[in-house]
């Protein structure tokens, strides 16, 4: 199962991309789009930027599922406008390649990569690199897109384990409600 | 000149088409993209009904030019992030089939329609359908979608008046900021 993570924002959106077989997990691609060379004031253009670079990550890596973090409200309702149309340009790239999508909180996130939600940014890329056996640490932005993979990852795997146990005759109802899948 | 006009919403996105010929101005069509038999929680869902009704209008009616309302921040953080998401969706729909986007408020839609930023909903109807011969008062959703059609009509017309005097020697610059076309 190929799983293409999304970190969304306006200037910098992070993408990982990660294989799961079961419980291993292997690293494939992460990077950024970047939306810094352009006029800040022509949001139009900027959501193109994203449309277009995720349209490309998912022409070039063919993955199976996606799942995308669920962004905050700002102190700045501004910017909280401003980075809601960024999330809505990355979903809709996604959706409108008929991928699936799931959305995780970055508490998930922390939680399934560093086992706690209040892990810091450096822990989140330290751990990211450890479970993908990343020469480097990755960047901010991608380290956050691969976890959010990762994340859905350990929920597919524990999804597939409940399915086992359903199958042995024990209910599942109301368990892993975490992530939603389309 | 046609052009589409598009009032963004998360449960009910607005749009209008309108001719402009000059002054003239023609109606086209006008009607409303509704989310609302969708999963509330399904936010993907949602947004790629957006992008794909869009996408058929576009396909239908052809626009040459489009224009969108600037949303703005509701006092409810949460609901400020979801219209985001949604306008983004909207936006995302029309700079992926390479439509140049203009950006109004709502203010200068009331001014350029009503003659007056303080127009009520009711208002802004009575002089749509004024304005484009309708025979029956339009939906408030679709008549706020054509008054921002109408508006970028009027901005063009303008524009255009403008560069004939700049033919003639006059300077131009700084005027007519109002809307932002890509």
């Amino acid at each position: 199962m190929r799983i293409l993570g999304i970190d969304p924002g306006l200037q910098t959106t992070g993408f990982g991309v990660v294989d799961a077989e079961g419980h291993a997990l292997h690293y494939v691609a992460s990077g950024t789009i970047s939306t810094k060379h352009l006029d800040r004031g022509d949001l139009p253009a900027r959501l193109k930027v994203l449309f277009d670079g995720i349209g490309e990550i998912v022409a070039r890596y063919q993955p199976q599922t996606t799942a995308v973090e669920i962004v905050f409200v700002n102190v700045n309702p501004q910017s909280t406008l401003l980075l809601g149309q960024a999330r809505g340009a990355c979903l809709t790239a996604l959706v409108a390649r008929d991928l699936p999508v799931a959305e995780y909180t970055a508490l998930q996130m922390k939680r399934a990569v560093a086992g706690h939600g209040q892990a810091a940014k450096a822990q989140v890329q330290e751990m990211v690199k450890r479970l993908l056996n990343l020469p480097g640490l990755p960047g901010s932005d991608a380290a956050d897109a691969l976890g959010i993979a990762i994340t859905h990852a350990h929920v597919g795997s524990s999804m597939a384990k409940l399915a086992e146990a359903a199958s042995l005759g024990r209910s599942t109802s109301g368990m892993y409600r975490q992530g939603r899948t389309r």
